[in-house]
């Protein structure tokens, strides 16, 4: 199946996001109205996190919003009620606010997720639901690609948390058949992304000062990295929803082939056409939370559920600078 | 080292311990003020737990008690400061409350840690700590016997929220340079361990049962598992806390050889010199989160610290059936 046709899976049905005026959540949410789903976004819209009201330009009045916090149980008792499909995305996903603040980090990915999947349990048991996990948990890699039999060793708050959110999704499905599966993301970047800052990602920031047309910084830059354009994303997201084999499982995302920090900033400069970046120095409070170089293996996914990114690098900062010239007013 | 001479190193030193009127931690209090140090125990006397006044007998008037729960933080906070050891013993144990009752395992198990460890962070960085993790969060094993390496895939909330704990520790350890290592228990046993029902161990029911007159369940009987004798687990957290390179990592324990529960049926009414057993078939609803067989490598430790159980079973088993022959009541 290709991928333009994924979201024909859900016409008519209805699908609730968390998160789903952020990033992943909002570009999932065009995809799925498109495919004539009737869609719920829940999020908090609190300004540290990803949510923007912006990200649904044009589509909306063809969704419903609800803005509450997933830490609201009561509020997610009731929006879980009647759906078919779960796209999970609420999180905290930022590591040095974690570090900060890892009591807040841990009611949002750890009690909230616990508090949602009881919900499932108690009031719509046959709700579907795909879990946004992350990288992070894996920690500084042993080896490289990194498959999903690679130990999780989080050098964060976020990262444990978020490897504790994951696992009740997994601990749910096997023991009371509430089909959930996880995709730990890699670095996700495109259009809707938080720009405003490095919360979210650090290319974020990048983007950003690219397009006020100042410098951005490098820090350190030879790290590998691997990066999915927001779309790929989204088609992980849709294809583990409909697939049943998915259910259980925890899926790697990935891009081939990694690249490191400092020819990423030079493909940023090459796909605007324009900008400078500066290299600096590693600052020492994230020295110590520095994972070193990682990529993904991501042959589970591909062989079982048939996905592979689609997206070159370069297109995908293209199409993320070309949105950014002309929204990032709405992004600060 | 002999471990008799082990609680020597802790002479006038300052010893905190959670979960201390506990099955292991009254134990670990009583090795240690024999070598003179000065122990403070933590207890909420939570009903459901392990805490029991009664297993002071003898040193009651040479520890402080203070009752309290570790969710509660200012009490902690004021109780970490000073402290040259933390024994962090602490824990709801209990995998079937874990999945009635998930969100105050998540209190106990992740927020209360992650709040003792912000404590020590600011109020006594110099502290060194030993926490009770379990085996519990490898789930069912993949290979046999399981050590370190293994990954950690839970099959209840309880391992979900240990698992996360154990890794706060290792974190605070990597991230402030706040000593901390883990001890992944597996079923510890002996004198002062919860006899009332199986929250702690399915071996206490088994010899209260026994010391009752009455016969005790074994279900399925197949299953391989090893069992420390809780002195030999003491020996561990006295060994890890006094070794500089346990610091930041966790250690199986463990005994050889493994042992099926029907054997240890067997030889539990060996060492009482009488008793019954019926042989039962699994409940449908722990069949979900059982392991099938488990039983631990723990060279680490052996190579690293030299630890090592010096007990055999029939030995623990023979200890613990003469304690609640003469202590039974005060345990009911």
């Amino acid at each position: 199946m290709t991928s333009e046709h994924l979201e024909t899976h859900f016409r008519g049905r209805r699908v609730l996001i968390t998160g789903g005026l952020g990033f992943i959540g909002s570009n999932l949410a065009r995809r799925l109205v498109g495919g004539g789903a009737e869609v719920t976004l829940v999020d908090s819209l609190n300004p540290d996190y990803g949510g923007n009201l912006a990200n649904l330009a044009g589509i909306e009045d063809r969704v419903r919003v609800n803005i509450s916090d997933v830490r609201d149980h009561h509020s997610m008792k009731v929006l879980i009620q009647g759906q078919d499909y779960l796209f999970n995305l609420a999180g905290q996903t930022s590591h040095m606010d974690s570090m900060r603040d890892p009591e807040t980090d841990l009611e949002i990915n750890c009690r909230a997720q616990l508090s949602i999947l009881e919900a499932c349990r108690h009031y719509n048991p046959d709700i579907r639901i795909v879990f946004a996990s992350t990288r992070q948990m894996y920690g500084k890699p042993d080896y490289l690609p990194v498959d999903e039999k690679h130990l999780l060793r989080p050098v964060d708050v976020n990262g444990i948390n978020k490897m504790a959110g994951e696992w009740y999704h997994i601990l749910y499905n096997n023991v009371y058949g509430i089909r959930a599966c996880a995709l730990r993301l890699t670095n996700t970047i495109g259009p809707c992304m938080r720009v405003k800052d490095a919360r979210q990602t650090f290319l974020g920031i990048w983007v950003r000062l690219l397009v006020e047309g100042k410098p951005f910084e490098v820090w350190g830059g030879e790290q590998l990295r691997d990066f999915n354009y927001v779309e790929d994303a989204v088609d992980a997201f849709l294809l583990a929803a409909t697939h049943d084999d998915a259910y259980g499982h925890a899926f790697n995302l990935g891009a081939e082939p990694p690249i490191s920090l400092l020819d990423t900033a030079k493909l940023l400069v090459e796909a605007a056409g324009e900008g400078e970046y500066v290299i600096k120095q590693f600052p020492a409070d994230r020295k110590k939370i520095d994972i070193g170089d990682y990529y993904s293996d991501f042959s589970l996914i591909r062989d079982r559920l048939g996905w592979e990114p689609r997206t070159t690098l370069l297109d995908a900062l293209r199409q993320t600078v070309d949105y950014y010239r002309q929204h990032l007013a709405e992004y600060l």
